[in-house]
């Protein structure tokens, strides 16, 4: 499967929902930091996801696109709250929106995106589905952005924790990360009147989830992830899974210095700060040890994809091998 | 018609379905800092007025009630978030949610908040509200939420133009103001069957919007609304209605002082620059021009509910009255 490919089809479609509900610079501050936003791109995986399950269980796509347009709605609204939450300057390889337009717009944007996500859903009306599912559709996004808000809060929350756990860690990851990669697959089972697959498809998002949340760790240190920088989670304190696993295998002396390197304010952590955590990492083998976590976590969704329907099962396997093998 | 009385009455029905959607002290910085804030208190005009509305019509209010718990929740879902963006301190005479937790959190409170409105509307079904309703009530919300979200943007920017007009400050308080205080009326006439009067509550709302709107203005110079101080908009450089038409009233030189004062910071500007600004109000009558065209949208709006059923037309008159000559 030659996922830029699919994705090169498929984007005008998302793109149309977000011209018909979005408009145009009419309230400086607002419509023109929205679009100045959405133009930074995004890899658009969670639409992608939506799209492609429904083909494989109805063959038809046009019902779950105004859905799969509001799961990208929904992670650009949480990235722009996400960057001012944790202090982040640069987002795509561009400044981040409290950057560009300041803090107090910037909330705004996250909630005005954020009602856009409900309106786009309600915008499958007009591709003849009817009230109960959406409202199904509805209740879904919300349970799905009240896992996620939880998320964020224990992931700051973690941050004032000098012994995390690794259980800590993974539920804080299914909090902030696992549902809202699933639901666009729970949408698209909903829409295609296969409700039956639902807990199913979730414990498989469930797996997914962790893998996706490490593997950005990992891509944190090694790539940068369109931050300009490399080790940005190192500066911002977060207790990656690398930070948990090192913290759990290193002498005293060592965990004193990680634990005073993860405390200093970003602005704080200089470059030094970052590769001697990172020399800790190797030495401890957290790095290897998080890709091996990842895998299994992949492997795991792969048995749970075994049950389901052949056309399903190729596109979530595709996507499980994916989320750990990404570059960026 | 005694306000306190009945609000006494319906408010456990209202606190009933936030101990429903709210959780207790399961997430540190988050359900705690909910209820801490959800503990100051309010006025509850708003599910008020859903309830009293419905009554009217219907006879019936308990298909409203999680529809007015939601628009309550979403009052307070924008006090959060508005105070974070107007860098307000103090509310309801207590440390603001983010000044108490820090403002990554209270950032991601307000989100958490915004999704349980939805959560609250969709609980109608178990009041036999069907799909079709909560599709339309979800809708109003919606609108509501983007209006607000698009008026705090518009009073935003209004803090940078030096002659703002009064066109332009009714434009920005309709947006802000209007139409949540509209929406519990609204969706009282989805839930009753009488769609048919939804044009005409957007009228009547429209100009008690303004009204309410007016009279805050001039209660933060003359009563402090729960911020411990007084003049608290002039400190924020708002361009309330006390200044913009002072500002077409004033000489150049008074133009020039009092420009000057807004654009200090909060924390830079002194009480006795809030007492210069004061006078300056007093001297060119802007507190007693404020008072009359409050009343003026407020006797326009009692004009509008002429043509209503005979029982909402006494509710929206008390309420048109009480908005104006409120204290608080």
């Amino acid at each position: 499967m030659d996922i830029e490919k699919i994705m090169a089809e498929k984007s005008h479609l998302i793109d149309k929902e977000f011209e018909a509900v979005l408009k145009k610079d009419e309230i400086e501050n607002l419509h023109d930091a929205i679009w100045y936003h959405m133009s930074t791109g995004g890899k658009r995986i969670r639409p992608l996801l939506a799209i492609l399950t429904c083909e494989a269980l109805s063959g038809d796509s046009k019902k779950i696109i105004p859905f799969a347009a509001a799961c990208e709605l929904l992670h650009n609204w949480l990235l722009i709250h996400d960057d001012i939450e944790d202090g982040d300057r640069v987002r795509r390889d561009l400044p981040t929106v409290w950057v560009k337009y300041g803090m107090p717009h910037a909330v705004n944007v996250g909630d005005y995106l954020a009602q856009k996500v409900y309106e786009l859903i309600i915008r499958s009306k007009n591709y003849n589905v009817p009230d109960d599912v959406v409202v199904k559709l509805i209740d879904a996004m919300i349970t799905t952005s009240l896992k996620t808000s939880e998320g964020q809060s224990m992931d700051m929350n973690l941050r004032n924790n000098e012994s995390p756990t690794e259980t800590e860690y993974i539920s804080m990851a299914i909090h902030k990360t696992a549902y809202y990669l699933t639901v666009p697959m729970i949408g698209a089972a909903i829409v295609s009147d296969r409700e039956d697959l639902v807990d199913k498809i979730v414990d498989f998002g469930m797996n997914i989830g962790p893998a996706f949340q490490i593997t950005d760790d990992v891509l944190d240190l090694t790539e940068g992830k369109g931050r300009q920088e490399i080790g940005r989670d190192i500066k911002e304190g977060k207790r990656s899974i690398l930070v948990v696993h090192c913290l759990s295998k290193c002498a005293p002396s060592e965990k004193e210095a990680l634990v005073d390197i993860l405390n200093k304010t970003p602005e704080d952590t200089s470059d030094n700060d970052v590769l001697l955590v990172k020399e800790m990492f190797e030495k401890h083998g957290s790095i290897d040890y998080a890709v091996g976590v990842a895998k299994k976590y992949a492997d795991k969704a792969k048995t749970i994809s075994d049950d389901m329907p052949d056309d399903l099962r190729s596109v979530l396997d595709f996507f499980a091998d994916y989320i750990v093998k990404r570059r960026k």
